[in-house]
């Protein structure tokens, strides 16, 4: 399948955005969820900050204190030579005794980028949405966006000591908006809300994380209110080798199309190389698998996808269709943003039908 | 406090009942939800059978196989000897590759005991609720029952390969019920819905078992309609030593005082000994923690605390009150039910107020 990467590519990167803390450095604006609002593209860029150290022997750590008035940032100053903590993970500090997270090693919140041509962004310079809860303490992170009707429905991992779960905020228009506490538990993340009701229910796409018994996989949930969700099932599973072996979420909202619901998600295999894949959903009960692609639509090959913060990563929380073309957004090497374009009628023909292992998404 | 333990406990035991399944022992019935109905006091009794085995080198496993219509029960053989799997936890049958749980060694389904003081049950020769889908493959544990006026709602584990989801099956006569599927994905268990609505809102405690980030903590969620669940908020949080420092979850359905709303927990300490805790919850805002307990109220002491399937282990899944007398039903060792009573007015008392960290329940 011809997929068309974007000439600028990638399309916003971190030296495109200057940091709102003091002190703090910007290193990664990636996984953006996607709107189209008021004539404009709008990208909800997660945008990952990460205090200074003068000290190469002083690991510095940013949480956000919401009962503090006065200074939410919090900053954390460690000994890199403490033998309690783990320093080698890029992303997390940990705590070796207890084998515990202690602290990310930065903080992300959404800034909004704006563009007439869905090319060309702008990005703003305060955040659109930042950390105000306990339960966000250690941030925002991969926003989704589900327009229903006139109100956009934000989806984002809420992290915090307690766990990353799934925060839900609506906004009208972009400025304002209302939070509505966490709609799923953790650990979850990678929620995709379908953007209108089917037989009466409101669904959505969800990814637990199980720590005793089962997989990181893909399942669906149902909900009269948005607010409230139940009827868990199981979706989506992992492939016992190959490029979706590792874990498997949501990515970009659901779509119709004739054949059914569209679903472009994103798989990681065993060595965390995360590929994007599509899954078919019958149109009246997206439960249902129809069919799925074998072999990934997207992999990680150009440079700005295979480098970075975090190596060999295309992740997306969004796209936009025109006719027959399908814009990707999508986050690389968790640090910048690109695009690419693929063709709806050959992504649909790439679909097979013949891999769904019996009573998959029943 | 003073605890009064039934002086015939255990009340139930293995021995008092029959396998339903041909070539299985009863090795637990234990953790019981608890009704009133109809002038009598029924236990859910959670039963564990686990397959005979003639020959010690193969070890058996039974689950559910949904899909068959004429044999449900499907035997799963394996080779002691198998260097693929780890056979030393009494309780699972683990993959050592992958570190994933492969089977459990035992079957769960909930049989119904009535007894008309409380005291002596007589036990069903059949189950009430036996596994039926494919997220209940594993078994049906640990129910828990919510009267809401004339309707009884049981929230369970229902454990397949897929993960340990909360199920949600409501009746009105303990003969005829209804399916509402998963009402919490996993990893989810030790839900105890509260028996009215609260400010136009129904509330549950659970237990998130987060992988990557969290602890075994007791959250709250609310509900508009009891199917759908949302707004989940952190509640209680485990210490740092001594008996609730491993892992806590709800355990009573909690009931209404003039103080607050008294829930009765389980917690356990790093080495998995299971005590009795109570907690006191605002009346008008239960995800507010107002008091708690510093000490067990209850503690593995009896020998048939002690020693059994699972050692040191006491857990509640429902308690009946009548004036100041709480009749406190409780699994032990995994193995049996007992029976203990507290006073009232004396719990009451032995809630402190001091030991709350700031911002928890908020």
């Amino acid at each position: 399948m011809k997929v068309n990467r974007f000439k600028d590519n990638p399309i916003i990167t971190p030296n495109d955005v200057s940091p709102y803390h003091e002190n703090h450095e910007v290193i990664g604006v990636f996984n953006a969820g996607i709107a189209e609002y008021n004539g404009e593209t709008l990208m909800l860029l997660r945008v990952a900050e990460r205090p200074l150290s003068q000290n190469d022997n002083v690991v510095k750590a940013s949480v956000i204190n919401s009962s503090n008035k006065e200074s939410k940032l919090k900053l954390i100053e460690l000994d890199r030579q403490d033998p309690a903590y783990d320093f080698s993970d890029p992303r997390t500090i940990r705590l070796v005794e207890k084998e515990e997270t202690a602290f990310l090693t930065s903080l992300s919140y959404v800034r909004l980028a704006r563009s007439r041509d869905g090319q060309n962004f702008t990005v703003d310079a305060q955040p659109f949405l930042y950390p105000e809860v306990e339960l966000e303490a250690w941030g925002i992170e991969d926003p989704r966006v589900t327009q229903i009707e006139d109100t956009y429905y934000i989806q984002y991992s809420a992290v915090s000591e307690k766990g990353v779960g799934v925060g839900l905020i609506s906004t009208k228009d972009f400025n304002s908006y209302e939070r509505h506490g966490l709609m799923l538990h953790p650990e979850n993340k990678d929620v995709a809300i379908f953007p209108e009701k089917i037989n009466g229910k409101y669904y959505a796409l969800h990814r637990p994380v199980p720590k005793g018994i089962g997989r990181p996989e893909i399942w669906i949930a149902e909900s009269a209110n948005l607010l409230h969700w139940g009827n868990h099932k199981h979706l989506l599973g992992l492939s016992e080798d190959g490029w979706d072996s590792g874990r498997i979420g949501g990515g970009a909202i659901p779509f119709k199309t004739e054949k059914g619901w569209l679903e472009i998600y994103h798989a990681a295999d065993t060595e965390d190389r995360y590929c994007l894949g599509a899954v078919l959903l019958d149109l009246d009960n997206p439960s249902k698998v129809l069919s799925k692609t074998d072999e990934p639509i997207l992999a990680p090959e150009a440079d700005y996808e295979v480098n970075g913060f975090f190596d060999q990563v295309v992740f997306t929380c969004g796209v936009t269709l025109q006719d027959d073309r399908i814009r990707i957004y999508y986050g690389v090497a968790d640090t910048s943003m690109a695009l690419a374009e693929i063709s709806l009628k050959e992504l649909l023909d790439k679909l097979t039908y013949e891999k769904i292992p019996e009573g998959e998404g029943i």
